[in-house]
């Protein structure tokens, strides 16, 4: 006789194929099946929230810092959930953990892959602003940047969940700071709500010429999220010793086909005497601190948490492939479920 | 009266035309002229040796680290120098005397623009392995590349003034050094001669598919004078936490067409958290340190020094074309003047 767990159905998400060209939400495939059970040394947790991210699909291409996501398995993403049971010590039902869920309502994994979460605020702001991305944004700016007052700040993805937290660090830091987003209407949030000093629209002006205006002094700290024609446009700005923190390559990850590399590189790279560094947030030391740093930011306003929260984990395909078109403004989740606590 | 000095007739090598496409020799002229005075504060300094250097021709392409060489202006171009006469503290005739002279036998300039040499072993290694490129690959390779015992370096225009030294001061640091060169006859010569643990001829096969041969557990340091495609083949093969050092981009600065830049640039950055950094030898300090260290590993034999003398101030512009289509083994000079003392 099945216990009473398994016969509630569960939900996932898998990637049904690879995607050809740009991804689709048809390239995924929604599947029902029996409730997971937690083995030895296993939790079973309640999606509450998934984090969609661009790095998903850059997940599809091949192996980066982490196993490719291949058709027929199930969508892997960072998630938040619940602890409902535990084979695991140290975890009891109710834990808020977090860990690399993927999509589905419910799922059995080892204690040894979450991480437990201690609430700061509001539930989301442990996947936004103290979540990877707002960590991505404290390590990048802060340890890799390091903008000096009157320095000239770029960020692009500006409007992109660690984009927008980048580019306020930078600012509570003294630097001008200018955000490259794809719309007007992206443009006029960064400056009205989130204080950018400037915000250029690289669908409506090269953003080489408009550096020359928005960036009048050259360009000291390069926070890219995007490569391709954006990192060529502000290199060609760069100021002498400039650093260029490459957090992502956003405009690389939705193709078959990714492009050559700027211009530029490493012919610039020398005379400038540029620095570019690459990095993963997961390599830093000391997330606890950056995470009760962020928190205090949050909590006095000196930073605005940006959310972006789409209802229903059936509706995670299109959340993505509509952050892969940039319409999100800030952080984008999945809200799944509610915590029962 | 004319007196007897400006009676003596003296050469100068100028730039007669911007290069159209590669650099040719009847890019050049060469003109005779009075013998130059010292004004107040000045030197007169007759050429002894030229240091060729593809840098030469990067400063045709517009401004660097440097002014721009115009059409009908005396080359540029770093030499060695014996003092005739002076109206400058400090300097008396005898002195030898390092500055961007130009290509000439003769030249008045500002004792402020040259610098005195201290002799240490032969002349010539004062512009070979303790001139700007003995000390560009010191500083590059042991304070941006920081090989370490085990680690695989790879170098490229590694038969070069600069690639000969930096590969060898690897070796120094117990690591496995692999070259990147255009000959067979010079990846025989960097791993007999040089101690290069494996030389790879980028003109007979691809350098990625080499490098899996040669640099079986992939790329920790690699020391690039190059750029372009050599640049991408090996960025393929970066360690995480790789280092590029980015001495030089001699691949494009023999053109009027710049080609686009490395593919995986900078998403193979983020994923392997590379730091790729740029430097010019005069940024940084300790100078003289570095030559005391690096004439003791010549003299002590722990460093070759291949040094490849042209003879002749008229035969310049050849000697800096054919550096351009890598004839030259190690440091290119061109052979002036005898000192007097």
């Amino acid at each position: 006789m099945p216990d009473t767990a398994s016969a509630i159905e569960c939900r996932q998400i898998t990637l049904a194929q690879a995607p050809s060209g740009k991804l689709q939400a048809s390239d995924f495939a929604l599947k029902t099946g029996p409730m997971p059970q937690a083995g030895d040394g296993e939790i079973l947790v309640r999606v509450l929230y998934i984090s969609i991210d661009a790095a998903n699909r850059a997940w599809m291409q091949g192996r980066t810092y982490r196993d490719q996501v291949l058709p027929g398995t199930k969508m892997a993403g960072g998630a938040l959930g619940e602890v409902v049971a535990s084979n695991a010590a140290g975890f009891a039902p109710g834990d808020i953990v977090e860990g690399d869920m993927g999509w589905c309502d419910y799922v059995a994994l080892p204690a040894t892959q979450v991480q437990k979460r201690k609430q700061r605020g509001p539930i989301t702001h442990l996947l936004s602003i103290l979540g990877i991305t707002g960590r991505t944004a404290y390590f990048g700016m802060l340890e890799i940047g390091k903008p000096q007052a009157g320095e000239t700040v770029v960020v692009s993805a500006a409007a992109g969940a660690v984009g927008s937290v980048a580019g306020q660090l930078a600012k509570s830091r003294g630097a001008r700071v200018v955000g490259i987003a794809g719309s007007d209407k992206k443009c006029a949030w960064l400056t009205d709500e989130l204080g950018f000093d400037a915000a250029i629209n690289y669908n409506s002006e090269p953003v080489m010429k408009a550096l020359k205006r928005d960036a009048p002094n050259g360009v000291d700290v390069f926070f890219d999220n995007v490569g391709g024609d954006i990192f060529e446009g502000v290199l060609f700005r760069m100021n002498n010793r400039g650093r260029i923190v490459c957090c992502g390559a956003v405009s690389q990850y939705d193709t078959d086909t990714p492009t050559h590399g700027p211009r530029g590189v490493p012919g610039l790279i020398v005379t400038k005497r540029l620095k570019v560094e690459g990095f993963i947030v997961m390599d830093f030391q000391g997330q606890e601190q950056a995470e009760a740093e962020l928190a205090g930011f949050a909590a006095q306003g000196h930073i605005k948490v940006a959310e972006d929260i789409v209802e229903g984990l059936e509706n995670a395909p299109s959340a993505l492939v509509g952050l892969l078109g940039g319409d999100n403004y800030g952080k984008r989740l999945v809200h799944v479920a509610d915590p029962t606590s």
